[in-house]
């Protein structure tokens, strides 16, 4: 007998009938024992309709306005959840964000969770109730409605596990898990039964899209179990959970492989190799709003050296623009830009502690013929940048040098 | 410059056209100064939207869940009217039911209204802010969202113009006043300038659904002025007023004629005239939840007596099931019933001092030569039941016998 928290995103709960399945499946839990606190998302496509209203009477809409019009969406789906489940025969009770009460700063729209009352949600478990709870929404210190920003219901899910104490955050979505890499590119990529947060965060920002970044974050920090899994699909998921909740046995070396292939690259050369100067190459870059990467700055030869970092390839135009005005300005020789570039990263706690990781990873590209155009390291992750053309290739061996092919977490 | 209290129904703000129409509403009555403080209704068709929903789930869902998502409707109202209003460049501010906060008791989807804390409102006022608030939802003790019932933005408007203690509550709908009868019966039917909450209250509950009832006894409670005004034409509408807001001159003795065709005859035939008969006939219709209107018992000839009543036509077959059952059990000779009727009155706060009103009444009738079925009197009020094939042509009559074709009250 656990408390779990349970957090069913657009998709799951985007039809009647689907709510009705995610009614039965919280019922299975129920009848197992199981207290349950449920967190849901507005019905797919309700957000995007009410952003589209808002749209057409105003361009930029006041943000705490905003906030009131699109947390409708999922206090519908709170109520007709409460009803599935009455209907079901379970007792029910839906909160909203500010009626939790998840208080929140004022940063409409993208609000930052400060506190949570867990006395509504305590005794109505204690009570038998299911609670069902709105994700994505609080209230701040005015009683203004919050939003906590696109997919903040990961974020409700995991800081109501961690409030309550819960044994699990389950996400439901639509996939089965998260993979050693993107099974669209590798056949034999397989589902991990397990992994730890920090290697999660490096795949999420990779592009593994399963979960809010926020929300393992917030996971990790207060040691949530957090656990995804398919919504209309049985099966155990993927576990993400502490390091510590590893056997060394099981622990794999590399965990997955993550790539990227939105990157461009851009390269100031010959730059005088004076204290400062990266800053004033790369502060005028963070003023034009544009997001850096990967940054890689070798050691100098004749006291100028090559200053090399990603943007994402929508951004190249607009920073060789500005790189051409600070490249004059700090006398450097001049800027060159590259999008026909992909970045393949490599991810596992159990590089720390094993030499070699680095060598298997540059010498599987060697075999492939593929050359490493940039190198940056991390603790528990190695990413290269190479010609985009060579990315499947180069993933597909990665992933065999690496013994993913036979994941050695699944049972 | 007065602080006036505007609601807007779902038609008003049925589109996001409409509600930029009302933003320009509000912007005049800015720009002459006035303090506004606005009720919304939900979009036309969006609460029907949200109960099909929820139908759609469970055929009778809990009260509390059905409030939870039908309040969602005025929320994205709000939101939208604000972003509106802020477009033309006046600052606004939206307000749910709980927010504002309007203090109701705990009777789900019929919830009355207790206290309504104004000092947001008052210091929105204060800093120049037009307030928009959602109609026809509160919030109980328990933080719990409740609704007010269908048509409870009108009270809600009336409750905020009372506790702000506002010069008039505008009511917007889709006529442009209330008339001295149906337009449609008697093509010169004219627009009052004026009218008292009684003659309202009269006219209101026999069929002329301009405004909920329980709205004009919630203003003439608290001296609430109110006006009825077309929401898309220009014009003063109609002001629901207090008796001595009236000179003597301009009140007039009937201030209009409804009329019913929904209702059904029901006697009861020779019934003995003992104490309590009248309480054991009435009862048991009670209990099986037939409303009553109109109830008429004559003096006794010989020991017995007949007791007519009022009933809705869908309910006549029930309720004479039921009194079958009754007369044995008095005693009573016998049960007859007619659908065939109608019901005309006509109000006025004027008759109480002026004699010869009800002559004149029948006079007309019989002028016509209608036949009066029953007859029954209030302080402001004489109905008839008459035939309903006789209906038009007896109002058509007694418009014009009460002098109402040239309006004494019209400027």
């Amino acid at each position: 007998m656990s408390l779990i928290v349970q957090k069913y995103g657009g998709t799951s709960v985007g039809t009647v009938e689907r709510i009705g399945a995610v009614a039965d499946k919280i019922s299975t839990f129920r009848e197992q024992g199981h207290d349950i606190v449920v967190v849901v998302s507005a019905m797919s496509g309700e957000t995007n309709r009410l952003i589209g209203l808002a749209h057409e009477i105003q361009e930029d809409p006041e943000p705490r306005e905003m906030d009131v019009l699109v947390s409708t969406g999922e206090q519908v789906t709170i109520a007709l959840l409460c009803m599935a489940l009455k209907k079901r025969g379970w007792d029910a009770r839906s909160y909203t964000g500010g009626q939790v009460k998840i208080l929140t700063d004022s940063s409409h729209t993208k609000a930052r969770i400060q506190e949570i009352d867990d006395n509504n949600m305590r005794s109505d478990l204690k009570a038998g109730r299911v609670v069902v709870v709105a994700g994505f929404q609080g209230v701040d210190e005015n009683g203004s409605i919050t939003t906590l920003g696109r997919g903040g219901s990961d974020t409700t899910g995991v800081a109501l596990a961690a409030a309550l104490k819960a044994d699990e955050c389950q996400i439901y979505t639509d996939v089965d898990g998260v993979y050693t890499t993107d099974p669209r590119v590798v056949d034999s990529a397989r589902r991990l039964e397990k992994i730890t947060f920090e290697e999660m965060l490096e795949m999420a920002s990779l592009g593994s899209k399963v979960l809010q970044i926020r929300a393992v974050e917030f996971a990790g920090k207060y040691g949530v179990p957090l656990r995804v899994l398919h919504s209309f699909q049985d099966g155990p998921g993927t576990l993400i959970t502490l390091d510590e909740d590893f056997d060394d046995m099981e622990q794999p070396v590399v965990s997955g492989i993550a790539f990227n292939r939105d990157e461009a690259k851009v390269t100031v050369q010959g730059v005088p190799d004076t204290p400062g100067v990266a800053s004033r190459i790369l502060a005028p870059i963070g003023e034009a709003n544009i997001e850096v990467d990967v940054i890689v700055q070798n050691v100098s030869a004749d006291n100028t050296t090559d200053l090399t970092f990603t943007v994402h390839r929508n951004d190249m135009a607009k920073a060789e623009a500005v790189l051409l005005k600070v490249a004059e300005e700090v006398g450097a020789g001049g800027v060159s830009t590259d999008d026909k570039i992909a970045k393949i990263s490599i991810v596992g706690v159990g590089m720390r502690s094993h030499a070699g990781v680095a060598s298997t990873m540059f010498n599987s590209l060697a075999n492939d013929g593929i050359n490493i155009q940039m190198i940056t390291t991390s603790e528990i992750k190695i990413s290269v940048i190479i010609d985009e053309r060579y990315l499947e290739l180069a993933v597909r061996g990665l992933h065999t040098a690496f013994d993913l092919d036979a994941d050695p977490r699944a049972e």
